[in-house]
């Protein structure tokens, strides 16, 4: 049975801004102190994707990309930028579908999302507005690997804290189906993805069947209230009262295998 | 701006079992104060779409069903009982995919889930386990139009409390391309399902395209971890410190239109 306890998600309020090479684990730990909390184990930081991938120089300009012959015959059918395309394809494992627009992909790290979760706003390199295409423009993918950035980060709050936590590194992605964009987790670290119920009884005695709970999803999602999307003042939240016990995980386990996938 | 405040999500701990004609909104009151907690304008309750069916009379026993000949057909591709299939049709407006086990279709009220997201566990009218299928077995169907739900029940809390409170009804659904099951919007008094972020512009002067905010689902994630899903003991949570205004809302704002649906 889960805790049952208060779920509490706190904003990180007065980060600074984050820029490549930055030590985001002691940026963090710096904002937590800042804003009173003391880490105890079990807590969880979640973590907007933006400013890991900030920490880790995924910044790309289209000035430097030249694009393939499919980038070129795709950026006809999506109307981007040849170069924005062909940036989307290396970050791409597989393209799913294109309309004008949109292209949604399985990422390398294999999650579908649009664009293979390449964003425009708010990657300047200064604080100055710089829209203008005579530099090609800023991107910035994903994290290499978010699992991995997540134990980094948690390993340095650990040594810090001297406590058990668990870190989740989040994105915001559209769905089938449904209109609006959720919080999603592309990375853990001790944060269980999936929590399976099978096997569980309820109250008269029936098994429960299939019942896998995507925990690490859903924590993102509350995340992501807490955090907005407007401006870059909270790309990190804390979390005490997750009712699982944490646990080593990966975005491994939440990734449908294909042929198990009606909607591909 | 969202409000920068931390969200708390508090399960409503030792609710009775709910059956059919209770006064849920009486039930929910009193169980706001058993648990120390007095209602705030802009509270949230987050309520698990069983306990609304069931206070609701939902409960269908199959040994009342004649299945249709369509429901015969699709019981031998899908392997389930044909009145089970019969009553998952009654339910749906579209069936979208259909594989030995699983009916994935569009319920009545616009949104997508398996089976239209009838239920067996957890249903017995007594308290003692009968899963023999001399009886046919009890099934559980959604609210019949839960958005109308959500407002009685908003009615019924607000007349007692005095404040201008939302109410969310939710439901564990599976997803395209990822797996585990997550808390989403089935039905909503005030609560809004969509936040329209268009226009906004991010720190650096960017203005942000296209990001519409699913909300609700949001909410009922975070909402989703704290009921948990093996027993019925937490149908109901109370939340503070959702980031957005209350405002008139409906399920149908989050439903995707056909036309516009990649994955149908």
């Amino acid at each position: 049975m889960p805790t049952r306890n208060p779920l509490v998600i706190t904003p990180i309020s007065g980060l600074p801004l984050v820029k490549q090479g930055d030590d985001l684990a002691g940026i963090l730990w710096e904002g937590l102190d800042k804003n009173g909390i003391s880490l105890k184990d079990e807590d969880i930081l979640v973590i907007a994707q933006k400013v890991v991938s900030k920490a880790e120089g995924r910044l790309v300009n289209l000035q430097e990309i030249t694009p393939s012959e499919k980038a070129n015959q795709l950026a006809l059918v999506s109307g981007k930028d040849a170069r924005y395309v062909e940036l989307v394809l290396r970050e791409s494992a597989e393209l799913l579908r294109i309309r004008p627009g949109l292209l949604i992909c399985q990422h390398r790290n294999g999650f579908v999302c649009a664009n293979a979760g390449i964003d425009h706003s708010n990657v300047s390199t200064s604080n100055i507005a710089s829209d203008d295409s005579s530099d090609g423009g800023w991107y910035l993918l994903l994290p290499e690997n978010a699992d991995q950035s997540a134990a980094r980060l948690q390993q340095g709050l650990m040594i810090r804290s001297n406590q058990h936590i668990g870190v989740l590194i989040t994105d915001s992605h559209g769905r089938a189906w449904r209109n609006g964009t959720v919080g999603i987790s592309i990375g853990t670290s001790d944060v269980p993805e999936l929590v399976n119920r099978i096997g569980d009884r309820d109250l008269f005695g029936y098994e429960l069947k299939a019942t896998i709970i995507a925990a690490a999803d859903q924590l993102a999602a509350a995340a992501a209230l807490v955090m907005g999307e407007a401006e870059e003042g909270i790309p990190a939240v804390h979390v005490r009262g997750f009712p699982y016990p944490l646990r080593q995980s990966s975005i491994s386990e939440v990734i449908r295998p294909k042929e198990k996938d009606l909607f591909r």
